[in-house]
């Protein structure tokens, strides 16, 4: 086969880590990433990239500057553009999938112990 | 707001029409389109592009010549890569969205009468 399909949710049963993106998919320049969320990030942007959360299972809070908070449930996605500050929170742990340039750091513009390099492909 | 945030089944419950994507997302010169399947499309490729499609809910096959038939669930994804000639076809109708760079044409390098050119944006 000259690719597999993805199943999600047999994806996110592989790992527990959070917010550590796994890579599942690349195309285009672009990658399909699966994360697990709890607690809260760090604000951050992107200056070149504009970064698309969809969430799977669960809720996710999306905090931005002079914004209302975005709240993501099940089967709905929001793109935060590049350049534009954002806050991920998640109260419960939340599987969420990302779609963005595979140049996309986590952390954006910051360099902080929750930076993620080298993501691990599954 | 900035942009949206985009519920899936709301938009899904827009439009009818059969094999006419509609756009609903564009980030780093890529859309995120949905479309609503039944029946047998053309065989095409795109020469350019890769494409990924991910079932909302429903069934879809992605035929592939020399290669199994690629089955795919809710939940479940697969990357058409670029130049490989591919044909869904769905029993039933199958909400799927698609992923791919805006330049993509649904009948990839073939013109016809289910080319869709000018895609309505929801």
């Amino acid at each position: 086969m000259i690719v597999e399909k993805v199943n999600l949710s047999e994806k996110f049963s592989q790992f527990n880590k959070l917010w550590s993106p796994k890579v599942v998919a690349e195309l285009n320049g672009q990658q399909v990433k699966l994360a697990k969320l709890k607690g809260e990030f760090i604000w951050h942007s992107h200056e070149q990239e504009d970064e698309l959360f969809l969430v799977v299972t669960g809720s996710l809070t999306i905090k931005l500057r002079d914004e209302e908070d975005v709240v993501l449930n099940e089967g709905e996605f929001f793109v935060v553009p590049r350049g534009v500050e954002h806050l991920p929170v998640a109260e419960d742990e939340v599987n969420v999938l990302l779609f963005e340039p595979a140049s996309t750091v986590n952390t954006g513009e910051i360099e902080s112990e929750r930076t993620v390099r080298d993501l691990e492909r599954l």
